[in-house]
């Protein structure tokens, strides 16, 4: 298997854009060109959840290629709900890998603007299990209201806790250009203020309006090359050095015991065996926080803290920026946004960036070792990926 | 690069099935594990167009490995319009060639029933360019319409030769279980009676009904395996030798000449190219007949023919069962069914049936190499496989 670089990025902003959806796919691809050098793409993979739903489009992936003036380059649309973005750089660097081909685009949008809030809620439920879980009214805040129950009352984990993300992730944002949340928070103001309750009211209790991350539109672009093209250009090398994928049962009260995330546990397992690395190695990380709750539970789940201390360890500002293990500084899903199918390709631009030591004053100091995990379903379709800087 | 065989193949009857989606994906897939003898998938890509529109459902591909009970094994879903079929298996490919998994299991699957035939159009016709083409009220059959009425100003094809390519297909699906349409016809029935227009009425002039496939549900599976494995198993040796995939410009209108199908032509060039083998050397062919024409015009862009001869050679019977070259011995899209995402996989289905002598009344005699060609869009997204039987 041939080892796998990321030669160029591109992002756009994460918010409400006007462009259609394959521009949104396009704009960032652009970008990771000129960020590369490189524009002689022999493959494009494009990851999009809503396209054929919420935008009436399908066959997004050639349409991508046209936009980008890439024809005939072969090109593939992967649909893996919110992990589509990383199931498509795994698709990416399988193309690499194999020898098949040397340079590979994959880009990620997303364009949701065109639904309402109820509409975009019922899209994102349909990644639950049909007949056990959709029919009987169950949405992704209520899943992620359950779980938080649940690990509330297995681990200690108050909403105090859920709130110190927040604030952590969205005040990182501040310092990301492209985050769709300016705004800053802090835990007086959305929990113990008199006016926390209508600032940040529960949306699924235990979960509030601030534990949510906001609906995006937005694309991410990153190109996968060989070592040798990524020796001929004048980029510094960071290596895609692990890739687990891992799935669980779809409906979540089939799992023994719903607090444990086990494909997480498994993707990070395989992404780190594949890297020859430990968890204790990461100096940076993009975890998969469309709810707050979500990056404790993955931050134990890949290894970082033991199993119910990943709030103890946030507490103790382990995971903020100045931290010992800062995670998601770009400001996150909840910060930075969620443009569904982009997000996974996101968290890699933002790992590559930290990695460049580009991330201005968000820089994690000394990074060398970044990672993402991108969480699917409800936990039921996961890819952790391992960044490694080489030079 | 590693080697790549096919270990198993599975296959529902493509015709109105009450399933849900993620059970007509699963149950072909059962069929080829069985077939293989081999249940420890590692890897599963699943090829679905219509599942976030027409069925309401995201993240197909996980649903289907907890559905086949493979937890945790890795699952990505694929998008490529018609073309989802084969786009999937060449990431299957690619993830065995690439050596990253050694037993992936390509499913395609498509409940269109829940749709009307109005629906079923204007969903389909959401691959077309969606500024340029789609708000206007472009269609797939106005699309392959426009292509006949210049392919019979430039090549002499006629309404004859049309119903030449519906009768010798869907008579080859008297033959086969599994296809859609069980239903003998004949010129005389479908052009020369006095019935004819009313058997078969034009649709969009020039085409007639019998010019265009049906809408089917349904679901095909292989496996992929590395030569080892392929080797540890009692089933024939029959090699994925040759991929290609390649795209043209979106918009048909923007083609230097829309007759040249380019992407067809390239995509053979690349599958032929990788295989070490040339179009003569092929024995049987699973060409993508969505509408008649595109069987006539794809026999000559992937090599079988000179350009603008396709139809002579139809009209003496080269490409009929007992031909020099049979074409779509399952019947094609047009006898055997088009259940979208599916389609390309039951294109290798019946390519991996016929090289391994187990076609029974459809058996093409001493077929040792196989090709089909999986056309997406209006050919703007293509791939084409080759298949050898090496033992």
């Amino acid at each position: 298997m041939r080892d796998v670089y990321v030669a160029g990025i591109g992002i756009t902003s994460f918010t409400r854009l006007e462009y259609p959806l394959a521009e949104i796919a396009a704009f960032p691809s652009m970008l990771a060109m000129q960020d590369s050098g490189l524009t002689d793409i022999e493959q494009v993979y494009v990851a999009n959840m809503g396209g054929p739903r919420v935008n009436h489009q399908t066959a997004l992936a050639s349409a991508v290629v046209d936009s980008l003036s890439l024809t005939p380059a072969g090109a593939a649309a992967i649909e893996n709900g919110p992990a589509s973005g990383s199931a498509a750089i795994k698709e990416g660097f399988l193309a690499v890998a194999s020898g098949m081909h040397d340079i590979v685009l994959v880009t990620g949008a997303e364009r949701m603007r065109e639904v309402n809030n109820l509409e975009a809620t019922d899209f994102i439920a349909t990644l639950t299990h049909p007949l056990a879980e959709y029919i009987y009214g169950v949405t992704l805040p209520s899943h992620a209201a359950m779980f938080t129950r649940l690990y509330m009352e297995q681990y200690g984990v108050t909403e105090r806790h859920l709130a110190m993300v927040s604030v952590k992730n969205q005040n990182n944002a501040m310092l990301n250009e492209f985050a769709h949340l300016h705004q800053p928070i802090t835990i007086e103001g959305i929990l113990d203020s008199p006016e926390a309750m209508t600032n940040n009211p529960y949306i699924a209790e235990p979960l509030r309006f601030f534990d949510a991350c906001p609906v995006s539109d937005g694309g991410a672009a990153v190109i996968l090359v060989s070592e040798k093209v990524a020796k001929s250009i004048d980029r510094p090398l960071i290596k895609l050095a692990g890739i687990g994928q891992a799935t669980d049962s779809h409906a979540v009260h089939e799992r023994e015991n719903p607090t444990d995330l086990l494909a997480v546990r498994r993707a990070a397992e395989l992404s780190f065996g594949m890297a020859g690395l430990e968890p204790s190695d990461v100096d940076v990380a993009e975890l998969h926080d469309a709810f707050t709750i979500l990056e404790i539970a993955e931050s134990e789940e890949v290894g970082f803290f033991p199993k119910g201390e990943g709030h103890i360890a946030l507490e103790k500002g382990e995971t903020a920026l100045d931290g010992r293990l800062p995670i998601n500084p770009s400001g996150g899903l909840k910060g930075k946004g969620h443009p569904v199918g982009a997000t996974g390709v996101g968290q890699a631009h933002e790992i590559v960036h930290q990695l460049r030591g580009e991330a201005g004053e968000r820089q994690v100091a000394d990074a060398k070792v970044g990672f993402t995990c991108n969480f699917g379903g409800f936990g039921n379709n996961v890819i952790c990926l391992t960044f490694v800087r080489e030079d």
